[in-house]
């Protein structure tokens, strides 16, 4: 085979072997969101997907590493989403927007989304808490950018990981059962966000 | 042997039995804490224990089940310390009273609380997510009564619920790294609860 062509076997064959790995991520975003962790054996996995569990070894070493993986790829996608939040002047409406295609990632990737905030199957796993501490780092970092919040008192910081906390936790329980309409969560969120910030500053300077 | 005594007998094994599971469960919330569930072997559970593995799946039929005990003693623990914060008035005082239990609990039971709130190994398994959303809404009713916190608008039940996660998450955080001291923590608390509440509300009548 000439050089050209062998170059092009190779790099689509590499292409197929992301495919097929990036496949199946997909299929544990979707496993590990309805089925808990424990129950869901290699053998599941692999009948699931349709492929043997020698070929699942070939991409993951194990059940852990494989979801992990899948955490990571949730956070990958979470992240990039929020990143195509439409910039302007910092106000509660850009706040409310970029919660808008919070919530549009919730409701498109429920399964990638529960897999993500809750830790999956793994939550005192340390290379999952590292990708979820990370993944929150970066929302708020993006949020004191876009929204224009500087200094660093611990009682803001403190504040801004709590109030993401909430959302996590409210969204999660949203999606499960929606006792508000999803304008009217968002708008609880910014509202919250909004007298949080001001009740966050310390009842007086140091 | 007379029947009073093979009466007292069996009371004084079935008291045997109970401690011996007990000191197991204490051992789980030590050990949940500090190492990931899936790391966590039943060898190596029963060698921390000194005991046989035998006479572990005696009391366990198996590692979800032990895990998942282990996580509803360290509810009822945190359950059984919030209800002994004392009564009064509704007042930011009294909820600041009610979260110094809190974070007593938190610190001195370091290990247990960060099982419950991690939802440890298994945060997907239906099971433990059923105790710590038992957990929670038992800590939201008691926070309702005690305040004197009345309706049941959802704009106020999502509030609570997400008031109760920033409460978790920078618990679990601070316990990790105290960028506040205690009191400092509380009082942001305090302040976010009452804030939130008032943000809570929505914006006009239906």
């Amino acid at each position: 085979m000439p050089a050209q062509a062998r170059k092009r076997a190779s790099s689509r064959s590499r292409l197929a072997v992301d495919e097929r790995r990036n496949q199946l991520l997909e299929l544990g975003l979707r496993l590990f969101a309805d089925v808990p962790y424990d129950e869901l054996s290699i053998d599941a996995i692999a009948h699931a997907a349709g492929v043997s569990k020698g070929l699942l070894y070939h991409y993951f070493p194990g059940k852990r590493e494989y979801y992990i993986e899948t955490v990571r790829l949730a956070a990958e996608r979470l992240l990039a989403d929020a990143e195509l939040t439409a910039a302007g002047p910092p106000s509660p409406e850009l706040l409310a927007r970029a919660l808008d295609t919070y919530l549009d990632f919730a409701l498109r990737h429920a399964g990638a989304y529960t897999t993500l905030m809750r830790g999956g199957g793994l939550g005192a796993d340390p290379e999952v808490a590292a990708i979820i501490g990370a993944t929150r780092s970066a929302l708020i970092d993006r949020l004191r950018l876009r929204l224009g919040i500087e200094g660093d008192d611990p009682h803001l910081l403190v504040f801004l990981r709590g109030w993401i906390g909430l959302v996590e936790l409210t969204s999660l329980e949203w999606l499960d059962r929606p006792s508000l309409d999803r304008h009217q969560l968002r708008d609880l969120w910014v509202r919250l966000f909004v007298a949080g910030l001001v009740a966050a500053a310390p009842p007086s300077a140091p």
